[in-house]
């Protein structure tokens, strides 16, 4: 039987949570609390010596620790509906945006937030090691988020969603995006009016209570 | 026609260029000088807004600008070898150390490279916007660079492969990793058999010198 590690608050596994609601599968799953540190801790180490969530054990044991992999296998063992792509070209470009989703969104957020908050002391990156925060990333965080925001406003305004006229992956990695920009007071600026359209569409849907 | 845009001392766009040679695939292709900062003119910048390279120019004029998006388009065209694996595990195992390789080794290796070297003064990132050198994270990069190439070597004590017992994206990745973390004089350690058996296996491809 497959087991999915999870953390409730953490954006990470919330992606691969919206992504399990849209396929309508539920898999048996093991909350691990970030909060009090439980990562860090032997027990997890032994599941994911990079001490991150999410997981995903297979039934054979072995286990996804990065969440494309785990979208990946999950999309193979349930291919409808399609939220990687129904052909090389879509396929391509929902990798292409997810990628940008991450590197100059996600990481710039997750820059922010973690050498700005108090608890995150010595916790400016996950994983097993302790490093201190660096003040100078919480300023650079915030400008290149925003700048990835106007720029993808600016993609929104002649797509309906991240990757064409469909909802996939893509549309997930941003929603979270934009729900985690929250924690450090970036906010979807009032003339960005095409990303406050999709925000509207993709944040209506059920999945985005998951 | 496609087109790829490449520059042939950077370590991103190599990972394509491995790729290619280990299908057999030859595109036309445009050097991207990167040390006058070309990336960074008003001609690049229509290619691609994030001024980075790999990008491959698809037949109908659209682009992917990310190293797996053009991976995984080249791998639609052109199946054999099989790259990206060949069932869902293995393809997902693959996704999974390209992104640890990525996120782990790379990252921490351009954030070392980037915030040390003369030339990238106000270059500390990719992209259209300037963003000043932080010593801080030269000395973070190597620890959190050497912590990775520790942990696959342990890895790669029992898998002839970074992914079972076939030559794959992740090894490509990892190669380009261990050949970039020259520039910083970050090497493999003596004790650090597995990593050297392995990178001598895969850099005596014929592919490696893409």
């Amino acid at each position: 039987m497959m087991k999915f590690y999870d953390c409730q608050p953490a954006p990470s596994p919330r992606r691969v949570r919206i992504f399990l609601h849209e396929k309508g599968v539920e898999i048996p799953t093991v909350q691990v609390d970030l909060g009090s540190k439980e990562q860090l801790g032997d027990d997890f180490r032994a599941v994911n010596p990079d001490c991150t969530v999410p997981v995903l054990e297979l039934e054979d044991g072995s286990r996804l620790t990065e969440i494309l992999a785990i979208c990946h296998y999950i999309e193979a063992l349930h291919p409808e509906p399609r939220l990687l792509g129904r052909d090389a070209k879509e396929q391509a470009l929902i990798l292409m945006w997810n990628a940008k989703i991450e590197q100059l969104g996600l990481a710039a957020l997750a820059e922010m937030f973690r050498n700005n908050t108090r608890g995150m002391r010595s916790r400016a990156l996950t994983g097993p090691i302790d490093f201190e925060q660096i003040p100078a990333l919480v300023e650079r965080g915030r400008v290149r988020a925003e700048a990835f925001l106007a720029r993808l406003n600016e993609h929104l305004s002649s797509s309906e969603f991240i990757v064409g006229d469909r909802f996939t992956l893509a549309d997930i990695s941003a929603l979270v995006m934009i729900d985690f920009a929250k924690w450090s007071n970036v906010l979807i600026q009032e003339h960005w009016v095409h990303l406050q359209r999709w925000y509207d569409e993709v944040s209506n849907r059920s999945s985005a209570s998951a």
